[in-house]
C-alpha cells in the first residue's frame, strides 16, 4: 500500500497559517487530514478520547516528552499540546496524508527526523506589500521600513529550509496552492513507486 | 523577473501523451505554453512563420543540428521537427513555463542537458489495468500476462529517471495531475527565491 507524505505547514506568527490551514481540510476531502494531539488539558464534555484529543496527565505527558515520543510540543497556559510520532506513522502507513501546522522551530526539527516531510512556508502577505514598496518610490517612512524589512529578512532565511513558499495574500488562492502541493508529492516518482513496483513484484509470478 | 519552468512530458507510445498534453494546454490558461517547433517541411497557406512553426530549408535545420542548437528533434517522413534551445531559453526568460511532449530517449537528453527540468512519465492505463490483474486471481492467459508484463517493466526502468509519475487512467484526470504539479513546482523554493530576494536587494536601498 502507498504511504502517505507528511506536510508541515509552517511560517512567522500572523502570516495566517491556521486559518490557511483550516481551508486546505475543509476543500482537501480525503487527500488529506488533520493529525490528532495529545494535550494534559482536561477532557471538554463534548470530547471524545482519539478523536479530539488524547488525553494524558501532566506526568504522562511529561514521561512521553523525555522518551522522544513527540513530533513537536508546546506548552500553553500551562497545559502541553503535542503531536505523538505513533500517530504521523500511523496515519502514514495507513497511506493518509498528514498535514501539521508547526513553527518555525518545530519545522527545523521535523526535517531532521523525517527528511521526507514535505515544508511548506507560508509567507504573510506583508512581504509582497513590502516587496511592491521596495520596487516602487523610494519614500518611506524609515523606521516603518526598518522594522518590516528586518522581519522579512528573518522570514527569508528561514524560507530556505522549506521545500515550497506560499503567498497567503488571499485564504482561498493560497489553500489552493497547499492543495496541489499536495496533490503533485502523491505523484512523485519515490512515492508512485508501489504502482511499478507492483509490477516487478509480478514477475515472480 | 522569475523564470518560467521547462516540464516535459514523456512516455511509452500509446501511453497518450499527445491527447492528455492538448488538454492541459487547453486548461492551463496562462501557466504553460508550449513551445514553438522548428520544421524543415514547407509552410502550409494558413501558417505563419514563429507563430505554428519555425522554417527551415533542410540545410539549415542540418547545420542547427550540427551546431547543438536543438533541445530534441525527430525526423518524420523526410521532414525535421525540432525544439530549438532558443526557443525554450527565450519562454522561460520571459516567465513562461514550457511544456514540451518527448519520448523517452529525448526526455533523458532532456535531464542531461536542463538538470532543472521537471520530468513527468505518463504511465499507460494498461499498467494499472495490468496492477489489478496482478494483485487479483493467479488465473490469467499466460502470453498475454507476459507480453503486457515485459512492457510494463521496460516502462518502470524509465520512471526511475522521472521526477512524476501520471497515470493516465481518464484524460481530464490525468490533465489535473500535471496542472497540479506545474502549480507546485512553481511554488518551489528555488523558483520562488525572486520573491525573497527582493526584499535582501532592498537592503542596499
Amino acid at each position: 500500500m502507498k504511504k502517505g507524505v507528511f506536510f508541515v505547514l509552517s511560517g512567522p506568527s500572523g502570516c495566517g497559517k491556521g486559518t490557511v490551514l483550516k481551508e486546505v481540510l475543509k476543500r482537501g476531502g480525503d487527500s488529506v487530514a488533520y493529525s490528532v494531539s495529545a494535550t494534559s488539558r482536561a477532557p471538554r464534555a463534548e470530547e471524545t478520547e482519539g478523536k479530539n484529543y488524547y488525553f494524558k496527565t501532566r506526568s504522562e505527558f511529561e514521561s512521553l516528552i523525555a522518551a522522544g515520543a513527540f513530533v513537536e510540543y508546546t506548552e500553553t497556559y500551562g497545559n502541553y499540546y503535542g503531536t505523538l510520532k505513533s500517530e504521523v506513522e500511523k496515519s502514514m502507513s495507513a497511506g493518509k496524508n498528514i498535514i501539521l501546522e508547526i513553527d518555525p522551530v518545530g519545522a527545523r526539527n521535523v526535517r531532521r527526523e523525517y527528511p521526507d516531510a514535505v515544508l511548506v512556508f507560508l509567507v504573510a502577505p506583508d512581504l509582497e506589500i513590502l516587496k511592491q514598496r521596495l520596487k516602487g518610490r523610494g519614500s518611506e517612512d524609515e523606521n516603518t521600513f526598518r522594522i518590516r524589512h528586518e522581519a522579512a529578512l528573518s522570514e527569508m532565511e528561514n524560507a530556505t529550509l522549506y521545500d515550497y513558499v506560499v503567498v497567503n495574500d488571499e485564504v482561498s488562492r493560497a489553500a489552493d496552492d497547499i492543495l496541489a502541493i499536495i496533490r503533485a508529492e502523491n505523484l512523485r516518482t519515490k512515492n508512485s513507486i508501489e504502482i511499478l513496483s507492483g509490477i516487478k513484484g509480478g514477475k515472480q509470478l
